[in-house]
């Protein structure tokens, strides 16, 4: 194993609370890190030696990004529905049940060759760690390869088995939570951490997102939620009464909803490239803030409704039209990630803790606002890949 | 020379009117490239031999971008008063005078290394002109100087003396008004091929904006001008009057002044990464185009207004919020920007043009809309380093 000083940090963020508020930032500090593991943090002149040196050079150092919400196990490309979109048509073939079909049909080998692909996309965008959903094979063996897949490229796995109802049980949707419920979970449950439903019109009500979260809680999952992307729904609400570690979309909350998150330890992970890349208005990031509730940011890469998977393209988003301080967007897109995913070896940079680090190319992390889209990913550490 | 032909690629945008209208597109092309210019173009089964092979592998292939509106010579950075903005509040000791007082101090050293470090940045995603104005010294010498630095960075180098009243002539414009069409449009000329200027309340009026152009005029550079960024603008019309290559911004017009863009040669450069860093309304390009106006995409690359380098990023913003169609944004962030420095030689894939073309990791280039962020550069040839 080799140790590694990075020196002459410029800005370090820690997201530490002990040693300060939010993003608790040092300046001309420096790290080592060894055996994947974060050893030592103090002033640049103070360093020990290491066997190998990185100079940051005045650079910003922040925590790996936590992409805490993606859909990567799937085949097939909706650009031409996209651009149907954006020019106010509606493209009859569209939405998930044609990424379903494709992905159905592919291979084992060319989902997770995609699936790796996209991960790689993400790593050098400053992302260590990501969530991957299941959610487009919508049947026992398709949702079962498709987590299995997804263990390939992360321990992060969520069966989404109850993404949308597929369209052989269109006319029979208790059939379908039946089916969710029982044989889907049991051979789902072995390659998956997490149990999500997508509560909104449309897709489940509350009655059977609550069957199909407490169904997987039995089994030792960890609940999720999707809700709130199109409109106000009871899901957010049910999250918190379930202890969710994580309700995502909250596009349109009501008071009581904002207040429920505010009081619980359920995060609220927004999606900005939804917005970005549905043209719908965006969440009041303020309005949780104000209430205290917590605030996580991820892509919800997906080939539908996001895209991106670039968490830096999040961040200045959710600066812009979020109305997040760049310090508070940057937060949640680091340690709100990783209270969204329940972990507190990640998102932080204290002693101890996993050596995922990124170095940025700017003085500071408000550049990744300030200047939208330019690619400012110097270097990046983690502790899969040292 | 060595001679390279690029074959497979699955999409192929010309942007050349003897192949058709817009975008002009082609599936399963080739072409080769030699001595910087385009050589040969066909199917790619019928494609000859060449030095060096490079296999698209079905990959989307463009021109260039061509980035028409940047200010690259400059010193300092202003994060913080970013910062300020986003949060509502404003920085007292902010605004373009601010980088004025940084470039005046900076060496010529320092100048040239940051506007390299920039070239390269957008050479890296996918930029292979750019135009590059002054406008930070307004000293006769300093003036000069930054076009000495444009010119060793660009051949598209604009003389924008009057780019705001620096504070030694707050009390009398007219002097200024004087320098800058007599000592120091003498002393620039020589390193400029545009004369611009920023025709808006707070900077020049129509009446000087017009002497100021005159001038340049007759010393033998072309027109450009800054105006309509924060209200309408006689700007407008008279840059049209003065058959000016380009008028930039263009947020805010009236009818007229669409019109008669729509009826000129005067290309109208919208520049959103603007509006998306200082939460400005959007401009309406659905209008402009409407009206048969010509119409470009450029970053505006400074440190106050607009501190993107990423043509991909304006594009992904004008098919978002300038409801631009990714075909037109697209053909804008290259043959606009190529007819907004009235060139004919780039922004088009043709035998006998520039070798400047882009190979994207997209199979079309809707993913530079539909994957907002994400760097999907995969290789980038140029005239100038083939």
């Amino acid at each position: 194993m080799t140790s590694t000083l990075i020196d002459n940090i410029g800005l370090l963020v820690t997201n530490d609370p002990q040693v300060g508020t939010g993003t608790a930032e040092r300046e001309s500090a420096a790290l080592v890190l060894d055996g994947g593991i974060i050893r030592w943090i103090g002033d640049s002149r103070d360093a020990p030696a290491a066997d190998e040196r990185v100079d940051a050079a005045g650079r910003c150092v922040i925590p790996g990004f936590v992409d805490s919400h993606s859909h990567l196990v799937f085949a097939g490309d909706r650009a031409d529905e996209f651009e149907y979109r954006m020019a106010g048509r509606s493209y009859s073939a569209g939405g998930i049940r044609r990424t379903v079909a494709a992905t159905r049909e592919a291979s084992s080998g060319a989902l997770l060759a995609n699936a790796r692909r996209l991960v790689a996309e993400m790593r050098a965008q400053g992302t260590t760690t990501v969530e991957v959903k299941s959610g487009y094979g919508l049947t026992v063996s398709d949702e079962a390869r498709s987590l299995e897949v997804a263990g390939q490229v992360t321990s992060e796995t969520t069966f989404l088995g109850a993404h949308v109802v597929p369209p052989e049980f269109a006319d029979d949707v208790a059939a379908y939570v039946d089916l969710v419920t029982g044989d889907m979970l049991t051979a789902c449950a072995p390659f998956a951490r997490w149990i999500d439903v997508f509560c909104e019109a449309g897709a489940f009500d509350v009655d059977q997102a609550r069957a199909i979260l407490v169904a997987g809680q039995s089994r030792g999952l960890g609940a999720r939620m999707h809700a709130a992307q199109l409109g106000e729904s009871a899901g957010v609400q049910l999250a918190v009464e379930l202890d969710a570690a994580s309700v995502d979309h909250c596009t349109f909350l009501s008071g009581a909803d904002v207040d429920a998150l505010g009081g619980s330890s359920t995060v609220a992970t927004l999606l900005p490239g939804v917005e970005f890349s549905t043209r719908q208005p965006y969440p009041d990031a303020r309005r949780l803030i104000a209430a205290g509730a917590t605030v996580a940011i991820a892509s919800d890469c997906n080939p539908g409704s996001s895209y991106t998977s670039s968490m830096p393209f999040c961040i200045a988003v959710a600066v812009r039209d979020l109305r997040m301080t760049p310090a508070e967007a940057l937060w949640a897109a680091t340690a709100g990630g990783a209270q969204a995913l329940r972990r507190n070896d990640i998102g932080v940079i204290a002693v101890g803790k996993r050596a995922d680090v990124v170095i940025l190319d700017a003085p500071t992390y408000v550049h990744l606002a300030y200047r939208p889209g330019v690619p400012l990913i110097h270097r990046v550490f983690s502790h899969d890949a040292p």
